[in-house]
């Protein structure tokens, strides 16, 4: 079995060596500019246009979880891939439990009010304020996915009510489901705290606007883990200084790296990480990948598959 | 049966409002300077020392998780309280959450690394730094009563190595227990994240300090939530300064309020809250309290009652 690979900044032998000690039969290559030879499936993170072109694979894994940037680019160049090929992302991998840690610390941080005791440290000020009530403090997060899920999951385990919206509506426990663009209002309306973890679609750009956090209460909080296009960063920033928004935390921007003259980096009330919140770990990929391929050659069609047009 | 109310700020008409709802029998009253009349139970927070003396109580409960101060003036003073009367302190009460949501928040802002990403963020700095491996960061617990037990508890929920220090051996699922004096340097030599929840005795009284500091590995956090006496803080302060302490979040500290020109206020590294960790929660005190009473009206001698040798 030959596998292509292309990643700008992994180890191709590494992965290699880690594919190959879970699937013996495979062959793992770095592809380079000229190589058509046979593959079965291929590896990638941000290809160029001629790798996989024409190529009748088994399957094509996108190395993160966020498929965005390769379906714009097949929307602008769709000869890039066959139509049949189906197309993975890495669904979980230890994305998930890196984005519960990184979910559970800043809402505990704000819920605690570790932020305005850091304002007041500025100044040497010290003032015990009233703390929040659990029950006003629900948890809202947007998409429903593999992550979001598993976000939304994590919070409920510390007692606040928490609330996902999606396209289709889910049924969990201790998790209330809105669905549709009709129940977004009533999503947004007791939300205190919103988490982005939508996938990235033509549908969802720019959807954290200026309409979208006034519906937010006074005092909400915006934590923005899935990807820069989402939030229109200058409406943040006007609804951080009007103190309708009482603070956020970003971990992805419409530009990255972010500039430095881009004025979150210093405002009091938005903390910065750079895009850092799920890396990829390798041997969770590995064994996402093997078990993939594994049904793959058994002649089965594993759930996971991209839906291209839906966009995830 | 009539119940003794002392507190320099709660309320004792809604304390006595919230008592007799649950203990119908209940006659609250405030206790003012010269009432000698008959009482069967005192809630009381920092007591004059005339108040409870010579009176026959069932019980006198201490309106928080610490009871050093009430027995270092019954050390100086013992005829304050008749060495017979049961003395129990608010063992949980909802500060067990509270302490867990503080200890979770912050072990994991800094296993993600969030205090170095707010530094760079100062400088714009856009930096994404190596992942801290989970099973290095190993989080020491000292003290394994209620709280340190609680947290140790919900730590270990996030897969990280967790260890408690006490003063006699504890059997918990994936904790491990050192115990004493002998094995508080094995303790103290893989602890990452220190969090201090012991009780505040005069053999814990400046524990920690250079000595013990010395004995944590390079980098290791420490999080003080007992009591203030526990630690040396200028100690502190030169191991923050010499980087062998990577950073520290305090709650207590050995003057309060922190006065405003302690160095702790304005160290990059040093996050400080106004010891407000765990605040007494009124239903869920009232609830243990009223169980207790109900269990010595029925001639029982209920567990949690203070060893005023022990000092906890």
């Amino acid at each position: 079995m030959d596998i292509l690979f292309y990643h700008p900044s992994f180890d191709c032998v590494r992965w290699g060596e880690l594919l190959t000690a879970t699937l013996p039969q495979a062959r793992v290559r770095a592809w380079a500019p000229g190589d058509v030879a046979h593959a079965d499936y291929a590896l990638v993170w941000d290809p160029p246009p001629e790798m996989l072109q024409r190529r009748p694979l088994k399957g094509v894994f996108i190395l993160g979880a966020g498929v965005d940037a390769i379906l714009q680019r097949l929307a602008t160049c769709p000869e890039m891939l066959l139509p049949e090929v189906p197309l993975y992302r890495l669904e979980d991998t230890g994305m998930a439990r890196q984005m519960q840690e990184y979910a559970v610390s800043q809402t505990l941080h704000w819920f605690r009010r570790f932020d305005d005791y850091r304002l007041a440290q500025q100044t040497a000020r010290w003032e015990p304020l009233p703390p929040y009530a659990r029950d006003g403090f629900t948890v809202g997060v947007m998409g429903a996915g593999v992550l979001g899920t598993r976000v939304a999951e994590s919070l409920a385990e510390w007692a606040f009510p928490v609330r996902t919206w999606s396209r289709s509506r889910k049924k969990r426990v201790k998790i209330t489901s809105f669905a549709g663009a009709d129940e977004l209002p009533a999503f947004l309306q007791a939300t205190r705290v919103l988490i982005n973890l939508l996938p990235s679609t033509p549908e969802t750009a720019g959807l954290i606007n200026e309409t979208l956090l006034a519906q937010l209460p006074a005092g909400a909080f915006v934590m923005n883990l899935a990807r820069g296009a989402h939030l229109v960063e200058d409406d943040l920033l006007a609804a951080l200084n009007r103190g309708h928004i009482k603070g956020a935390m970003l971990d992805v921007f419409a530009r990255e790296p972010l500039p430095p003259d881009n004025p979150l980096w210093q405002h009091p009330r938005v903390a910065i990480t750079p895009h850092v919140a799920a890396a990829t770990l390798e041997e969770e990929a590995i064994a996402f990948i093997a078990e993939i391929i594994a049904r793959r050659e058994r002649g089965e069609r594993p759930a996971g598959e991209i839906d291209r047009v839906r966009g995830y």
